[in-house]
């Protein structure tokens, strides 16, 4: 361990290198890298871990979410995915958790001769990426998934696409930031002048746009936990994805039972669970697997994705502001996202040099969009780092 | 008030005249009914009011709820509803509580061709036993509630089924039969051996089977609560019953914006909330009465209710046993049937004389299904009471 021992007792006296805003899975993430290379390292968030990633699926998905007009996205995603496997020995290393990471891949199917369709033209992109996409005859994708309802017309094999469970996520970056020194300090932070460090990192999701002005919005996502009957393994190992009568739905199954159904993409920041989201979410993951109506129904919520203009996340320095570091707008990607978003922030504070990868998320691709709150009271009275930030390279 | 006051404590060295054994909704109002007699009560149950009526709508439908076949069942249950209107006063004198009583009726509905064919087959039969159903042109039915979709082919109202909220009754129930005098204990009791009274009722729901060997078996219901959206109250007035491409289902608007949307009837035991029942009740909720789809989605709930053989309550005493008599079985009823089954329980402790309308209930119809556990140990060491019980008249 490269980081402030626990039993040194951090001196809050000492002015901190880096105070991270928000500890979720990005936030925390972030600061486990800049403890582990012997930063001292404050996160403020009252309540870590409740933001979009309580409820998030945990899919590491670059190929079956490369979409059309998002190549430098579908980069980033790669890029990352590619850090999980040695991401989470590490993780696991550090913390002693188990994160329930898996690596079976990602079914994705089509319920109709239309949905398929819509299915096969996604794919053909796909390919076209060079991505490792494989289409399935009838039997193939049966002797894959016999669960699959007969009525599936026909399905894909992404077997680079894994997942992680979201909930063992969060604790286990939790305690290895804790691990190597980061400290954690319950407290909301309405205004960046409330924060005292040499550099401060934005990691707060939706809670970034009051924070920085930066185009972020709440994407409100109702999600299913399921749980197989008697304590079973649900019946199928793949993550599946798919349309059903042209609704999108995913279907991620854990080795303790639970299959997490998901999800609605809605612009709207309330977090209500209603009626008509959970019938269609039910609706069309008993359409592809019909097992699942034996399963109990053990939670529904909603949570709000950090969205942004461009459905990319919003990763460097605040314009104007080169102390201040965003990492955020992860929308639907937090997870997949957070090694990459980790390792390139922390090479950032600790060298002031941006990885080219980070040049197409810089936040001031959004400038002149929106009003500028650092420049409420307060702002102009923060120290401007001795070190400069080179902000593209 | 004729019971005794709270501000008497009861003498718990003298024996009490009756001990009820469930603290649901028949329990209570029959310790409610014999208290406020001048009987001394004692009510055992470790969690009052949490059997069957905590997951009930608490529809009063004795029209609706006319089946082919079940005669006597529905003349009971004519015979409570018409005793409601009083017993909703005089309970709300006693208890000052609100009950959410609704007498706005209950609109009956067929969604599809088959549906309506099915539901007139019904409304004939009721209509046949000269109760108040009448069946309404399309436009008549839009007029009572413009909120039913554009796809349900047509209904029929029943003006006297009414509504009461069983989470509100259950409390007024146990304020009214406290105040009476009654005193709660709040201790499961496995055997009729300990408990002594001169009377003891066993209105245990489901528990019954256990303490009289009676054939009383769980039926599961799992069922919904939505709420209307910004605290509005819901859009319809009427409860409406209905059967959705063949499923049976109800709604029942409250005025605080709550819908009740049941139910299962399912043979099995456990609670558990399944995603089949869900999608199944929601599909037809929302094919009905397309803004349920707006509605927050508040509550998944699986309940027991007490069957019986014959689909009819157990009311009277327990064959070889004088001193015990039972109220239970009351399956899908037990709100609508809580009145008269109170004033007739508490007339047969008071009198010792059974109404006639209780014969077709008697215990003893089940003669010879079951063995009997009250000859278990001491059931033996049990007195008689000294006055004798008629069980027919």
């Amino acid at each position: 361990m490269t980081g402030r021992s626990p039993s040194t007792p951090f001196d809050d006296r000492v002015r901190p290198d880096v105070a991270v805003v928000g500890a979720g899975p990005i936030g925390l993430a972030i600061a486990w890298r800049c403890a582990s290379r012997g930063l001292r390292v404050v996160v403020h968030d009252p309540a870590p871990g409740s933001g979009a990633s309580a409820v998030a699926a945990g899919m590491l998905s670059p190929v079956a979410e490369a979409y059309f007009g998002e190549r430098q996205l579908t980069g980033l995603l790669l890029a990352s995915a590619a850090r999980w496997p040695a991401f989470a020995d590490e993780l696991t290393e550090a913390s002693g958790a188990e994160l329930g990471y898996r690596t079976e891949g990602t079914l994705m199917v089509g319920l109709t001769g239309d949905d398929l369709a819509e299915a096969r033209r996604l794919w053909a992109y796909q390919q076209g990426l060079d991505l490792p996409v494989t289409p399935l005859r009838p039997t193939e994708l049966r002797d894959r998934e016999p669960a699959l309802a007969p009525r599936v017309r026909g399905g894909a094999l992404a077997p680079t696409d894994h997942q992680v469970d979201p909930r063992l996520l969060v604790p286990a970056l939790r305690t290895a930031a804790q691990r190597a020194g980061a400290v954690l300090v319950p407290q909301a932070v309405r205004h960046l002048s409330e924060v005292d460090a040499r550099v401060t990192v934005v990691a707060a999701g939706c809670g970034a746009a009051a924070l920085t002005g930066l185009p972020v919005r709440p994407v409100k996502g109702q999600i299913l936990r399921l749980r197989a009957p008697g304590g079973a393994a649900p019946g199928f190992r793949h993550v599946i994805r798919g349309y059903a009568d042209g609704e999108p739905v995913y279907l991620v199954p854990r080795a303790d039972g639970e299959v997490v159904l998901g999800a609605t993409v809605e612009e709207r920041s309330d977090t209500t669970v209603t009626a008509g989201a959970v019938l269609r979410l039910l609706r069309a993951g008993v359409d592809l697997l019909p097992e699942l109506a034996e399963y109990d129904l053990v939670e529904a919520v909603a949570g709000l994705r950090p969205g942004t203009p461009d459905n990319a996340p919003i990763l460097g320095p605040l314009p104007g502001r080169p102390d201040v570091l965003t990492a955020t707008g992860h929308h639907r990607h937090g997870i997949v996202l957070t090694p990459v978003t980790a390792d390139l922030i922390a090479d950032l504070v600790t060298t002031g040099v941006a990885d080219p990868l980070l040049t197409p998320f810089r936040p001031d691709r959004f400038a002149g969009t929106a009003p500028d709150p650092t420049a409420a009271p307060g702002a102009a009275d923060l120290d401007v780092p001795d070190h400069t930030l080179e902000e593209d390279s």
